[in-house]
């Protein structure tokens, strides 16, 4: 007997590190000291501008979003995904990507799937300037179905101790939106009960009202908001920031707000996207589960104090950057709706 | 319709992140400036004493080790093997460790079960004085079965520049091996396969030849050699470290010498393990794929100057570290065998 007839193939994994080694390449600094396949990468920080430097890190999945990258067999958007969501997590304590690493286990080692959802790590890794410097490809076999897969992701970047947020926030502050691109990675696993077990459709259902086929817009990339942001935190414009994930408003604003206070929001301050309509009406989802489970078209909360409101919507729409106000700070604690 | 219908409990995933926030606060030191909760977890790292501070990062599962697991119900151990495998990922670059984050992916959330797992990560981030400081864990039913889960872990450590392993390493060097505590974390979908589909046993079967169960003996925990190796690289002992993991030898012994050189090793010069002999005679698997699956009693090869080596077994000695002369580094490519 050998590994391979136990369902792990050494030969294909080799092929995978070879593929992923050229992509992960792409993504290099000047701070990278060591190629993909070291035991561990080697990543010398520039920290000399910094007075205090705080190191921030964060690891997430995207869910069971996986699911309908496999049917639609489009594979690259899950891996920008990831890296997307990993650069907002930490930006939401003010900091900056320094570096990126994977973990992908799949049923069965498959080097061009691998080389795919490699693609979209090293795509978003470039375009954030947070280089793909180490990662861990596992077959495991038993774990998976042979077509199933599961990623993760882990992300550390840099911060200023004095501007790292959240910091600062009152009574009276000014909650922004910014418009997500979908559901992000959450989610998916009510979305797809609804939309493909209770009312029929498949990822290449065209739905009028999407503009789109319907895995076309599931898997609409997770928006980074560190291009639109990063001038306003260098200009000391934000107080704290909302990442909307798992658990929506009421699972993620109040993370970032001191005690004693909580978030009032106005109901139709913003257009809920046809997506998120055509969920709730179709496993007639009541608003509050809705706003607990998905984050409702908006991505990102922006806390900013009501006298740079002028000056931050300016700076957004200079970066072609929609925002919403949606609410505000109130005494109080969690999330209240305002109609 | 709500979320928990479609197979996700955010109440239950509360109750987990409960028990989780505790036992990492016990692994906590003054670098940590965060809480468990946080999106990013900030570290403050103290690197006054570096002249040209490197990080090093990296990233592992265990693999389908949690598959003997979840039949002996046993969790905590596969906790701490994830910690101990990246701890030990690192130091093959002279790093020491800063922190350390999980991911945690299960098929239903079960609030007991992710804290047998935290409490393993806590006790190894304990022993190896390694914050825990975020993680994620996602409840993704359709890509796990019900009782079935998976584990990434993600660590950050620190060297100085010019410290870094491999370095120096030359012809005629000394190549120690370290011993293992059973499989630590590779090989597990063929040792599985052989003992018990084709030999038929179960994690309770009691081996003689084991002086266990072979659930014990099959779950006994990756060793980490941090403690028994961190005194010789701060002595400067040590030229190059491989970490015998996916791979075996040849996998990972040539990772770290440089470009003309190999490795020859003495067959027969330390005892291979029961366990090892089990697997190998029950699946009738040969010699070169055994090396090629698992550490064959071996977790770590140390490659040390001639002129060290009794210095550098004393020290071992003085920890209570048993070490083998198991070969040495020859002009050439790749692993070879001395009968």
């Amino acid at each position: 007997m050998d590994y391979r007839e136990a369902g792990v193939d050494i030969t294909a994994a080799d092929a995978a590190k070879a593929r992923i080694k050229a992509l992960a390449k792409t993504t290099f600094n000047a701070s990278v000291l060591t190629e993909i396949g070291s035991f561990g990468g080697m990543f010398r920080p520039e920290l000399g501008s910094y007075r205090e430097p705080v190191l921030v890190a964060s690891t997430d999945g995207v869910g069971t979003k996986i699911k309908v990258a496999i049917e639609a067999g489009v594979h690259d958007t899950v891996g920008y995904d990831l890296v997307a969501h990993c650069v907002n997590d930490i930006l939401v304590q003010g900091a900056l990507p320094l570096f990126f690493l994977d973990y992908i286990a799949l049923g069965r080692m498959d080097p061009v799937r691998v080389e795919q959802l490699v693609a979209g790590f090293a795509r978003a890794c470039a375009e954030f300037a947070c280089p793909l410097i180490g990662g861990e490809t596992a077959e495991m076999p038993g774990t998976y179905a042979p077509d199933d897969y599961d990623l993760a992701g882990f992300i550390v970047g840099v911060v200023e101790k004095d501007s790292s947020l959240p910091r600062g926030v009152r009574e009276g502050d000014v909650l922004l939106g910014l418009p997500s691109a979908g559901l992000h990675t959450n989610g998916y696993s009510l979305a797809r009960k609804v939309l493909f077990e209770t009312l029929g459709h498949s990822t290449s259902s065209e739905l009028p009202e999407l503009g789109t086929t319907l895995g076309a817009a599931l898997l609409a990339p997770h928006r980074s908001y560190l291009g639109a942001l990063e001038p306003l935190l260098a200009r000391d414009k934000i107080r704290a920031l909302a990442h909307i994930t798992g658990g929506g408003f009421a699972g993620n604003i109040p993370r970032v707000l001191p005690e004693g206070l909580g978030a009032r929001l106005l109901r139709g301050s913003w257009d809920v996207p046809h997506l998120f309509r055509l969920i709730q009406k179709g496993g007639s989802i009541s608003d509050d589960e809705m706003a607990r489970t998905f984050n409702m078209g908006i991505g990102m909360v922006v806390v900013v104090s009501p006298s740079d409101l002028h000056d931050v919507e300016h700076s957004l729409e200079r970066r072609s950057e929609t925002s919403y106000v949606i609410g505000s700070v109130v005494r109080g604690a969690g999330v209240s709706w305002e109609e």
